[in-house]
């Protein structure tokens, strides 16, 4: 596939700088760019690396002087990174999963599909499954009963959507996610060690040995329009009503996400985060890697928690949180820094003893 | 389905408050709960809620007064969360598979399914496989040659059970899972660089370049009845003799459990747990999510511990930890108090050794 | 499957002492080992167990008194853990799977096999794949449209390799492993509260409510020669360009490996690490269980990451470090032996106060 500096341009709703008729065939990093590659190069900091490739064309930042750099034509966005989202869509090569239904698909009769819906080789869909129009259901692929797909679905390889979850439009999962497995809920028959430790905040753990008891999941799990799941990660099915993921929010890969929880819209979880049951996401949080949320708590409203944060109370709206327990960054950063000067501070606590001592005359 | 409250107590072993033969589908919760559905209101913090519903009969706290919450009908377990356990169980409709053998399965002749065994389109059970009777086995999942399963398993999609894996009876494996991956063992020729820090505590890293050799897992894994493992979780093979976990202990999503790890009985592993190589762990360990236990160590009967704690060195029996890492819990919550109100005292020390100073006459 | 002592010691470049002749067919722990079995006793600790077992032969410690232990044959390897690879390897019975293409895999009659690549049951091979001669393609693998794998590979059960991913010789795959997903990386269109916070420490981080554009990865993944991949692991592909794991690394269970990383070679990362967006590890680096890197890091060559340790800045080649946030390992074990008594600390403190006070006559 070729495109001319000018088609991409346009494309991103931008002017092309230059010799707009130039053509390329994908893009690259400015140091290893072909003659018939894009160079990307979004921050000044990249220039002097176009000299070692041999790019004509740069995608660069805005006020770039593309002749000086040695360019023919140039696209100069006023935000590099947003608009890499239009760049990278339009050359996206894809999964190259066939546009058809493929024979060896196990699909029941009762399974509803839309048009141009796409069912790769050894993928199952269940009973009573709906899926939406144009999307593309990846090889060995498990849809379950009942289970409800929007238009424009992406399914990687090995997708598993379990029975009954109902999901919105344009929703993309990676290869092994899983929607709608059971919650992990159980419980003995008389109070547990957990719940007695809870309740004396650890002073009695101590627990006689019980067996634990299933909870089933009845309900199962709602997802808004325009989601995405990573690939491996897993989100369980709630107890009584469904576990929910507003529209809009993203999850990395490896990411777990518990009975019941509510996660609102536009929301960023990055790899390897936990939400524990019924703990309730606002909109517009942002998770970094590993962040774990304890159970039945809040996270407000455009929250951002650092990497590896672990939330043990709820957070309020707009807090910047870090470390385990979390705190607010700026007092994180400071406590840290003391913790690192603690052994000095112990040996100045004892030097001060003995000059109090001393002073005393109790020497 | 339709169930009259009486029929629902009795399954619980309980009495039916009021018009026992009122009919309800399912439950819901208070607030949103149709004149058909059962609601769980099981403390009484969720009474006002019952009237922004319109349930007629609700499944509440012992002593509640029902009648004057306007409730027709009432079951009043002793201990709600308990009952639920066999409420859910009794309402719960399942993942959907057909129960049958379908033809897409790819079962080798040496494979023995007990009897009522059904198997899932395009899953694959290999040579000398057993299966024990009344098992449900998902699509597409995987059970390897000479793997034993007991009665009653129930392994939803996508769920891989490999060679020579031994489960008992009852068992329940969330999609994706992964019995019996190798471990992960490798070694250098010469002493790597990990064996010197570990016996110079951390003085020595430095590490010449070496490669490592595999070692291979000779053991397989032993798993005892009514065990449940969650979506995408792992558990390796052992190195000489099987990993081991015992029975009625449950894993949640996410969770790995390295080679040689021996688990007992009734424990409960949340989400993201990792258990490394070696570990031993006792009877009844709750570990909240994200806990990581290094190699070779001891947890003793009873232990918790609390959300991400990271455990170096072996717990004794019955203690709460909680941390990174791991302290008592009472000891954490004491040290992190401090460690938040660092920046003060070094203020303050610096403020005494002025005073000292000045006391001292050196000023 | 029987082996002589003669033979085995020969395999691993040893010599059999007493009884060559002895024949075994298998390993065991020394207090459980049958006569039929090689006791496996490394170190002097575990020579009291041999006494509870009924091994006739011992694989031993240099300069073992195996005669006065009861034995009639025995190997001394001067690095048992090394010999160990060799002799796991000589009698690993591995994952039964059938050395054969088998009828229901679905191969696209574009992709290229070689000389004996056996494929399992339900295995999708697609358009232009090459395999490597030699290798294990395991049942309901994925292996997509144009992806290479080099000689003798073996893809465990469920195993997904993503279109174009590049991969060298030998590399062996856990079931359920994930190579190539999509990279996470979203944008909004004017600067977010993520980017904001990083730019002001976390002093600024609340957001207007914006949606998330989504940018493609062009990239896909290169990995080199004798690379292992754990179960259910994830490797994402890169934006431009491939995202790098070099020859001889290894990565155990529920890893994740962002886009972009670059990883070097004759690393091990182990269960459950994460590395974040465009890092790049050195050569010979160790990461313990959850560890997390942050993005856009650098970690040098021979570092050495403990259990759990969270990386967020660079880290120097041949640094041990851990805890969250990494420390040198002393200064780590120092700053904590601190946090514990901090409580005793502000005690002394507030002691010092009143008696300077006092000193000062201020009282």
């Amino acid at each position: 596939m070729t495109y001319t500096i000018q088609q991409i341009a346009e494309a991103l709703g931008l002017t092309a700088e230059g010799n707009g008729a130039l053509t390329v065939t994908g893009v690259a990093e400015p140091q290893s760019a072909r003659a018939d590659e894009l160079a990307m190069a979004s921050t000044p900091k990249y220039a002097e690396a176009l000299k070692d490739g041999a790019a004509r064309a740069g995608f660069l930042w805005a006020g770039a002087d593309w002749r000086a750099l040695g360019l023919e034509a140039a696209i100069l966005p006023p935000r590099p990174r947003f608009s890499m989202s239009a760049l990278t869509a339009m050359m996206d090569r894809g999964p190259g999963y066939a546009a058809s239904v493929h024979p060896s698909a196990v699909i029941d009769p009762g399974a509803e599909l839309g048009a141009d819906v796409s069912v790769g080789p050894l993928a199952v869909i269940g009973r009573g499954a709906r899926i939406g129009a144009g999307s593309v259901i990846g090889p060995q692929v498990f849809v379950g009963e009942d289970a409800t797909l929007g238009e424009g679905a992406l399914l990687h390889a090995g997708v598993r959507i379990m029975a009954r979850v109902r999901i919105g439009a344009r929703f993309i999962a990676q290869p092994g996610a899983v929607i709608g497995g059971d919650g992990f809920s159980f419980v003995t028959p008389e109070l547990s060690g957990v719940e007695k430790a809870r309740q004396s905040l650890g002073e009695e753990g101590t627990d006689s040995a019980q067996s634990w008891a299933r909870i089933a999941s009845l309900g199962a799990v709602t997802i808004g329009d325009d989601v995405e799941i990573g690939a491996n990660s897993t989100v369980d099915r709630g107890t009584v009503r469904d576990t929910m993921i507003g529209s809009g929010t993203k999850l990395d890969n490896l990411v777990t996400v518990g009975h019941n929880v509510v996660i609102g819209r536009d929301c960023l979880l990055c790899g390897q985060v936990g939400v524990a049951g019924s703990s309730v996401i606002g909109d517009n949080v942002v998770m970094a890697g590993q962040v774990g949320i304890s159970d039945n708590l809040r996270v407000g409203d455009r929250a951002i928690l650092g990497g590896a944060t672990v939330v043990l109370s709820n957070v309020p709206a707009g807090r910047v949180m870090l470390g385990y327990p979390a705190m607010k960054m700026e007092s994180h950063v400071e406590a840290y820094k003391g913790l690192r000067r603690l052994p000095r501070l112990f040996r100045e606590v004892a030097d001060l003893k003995k000059a109090v001592s001393k002073a005393s005359g109790n020497d």
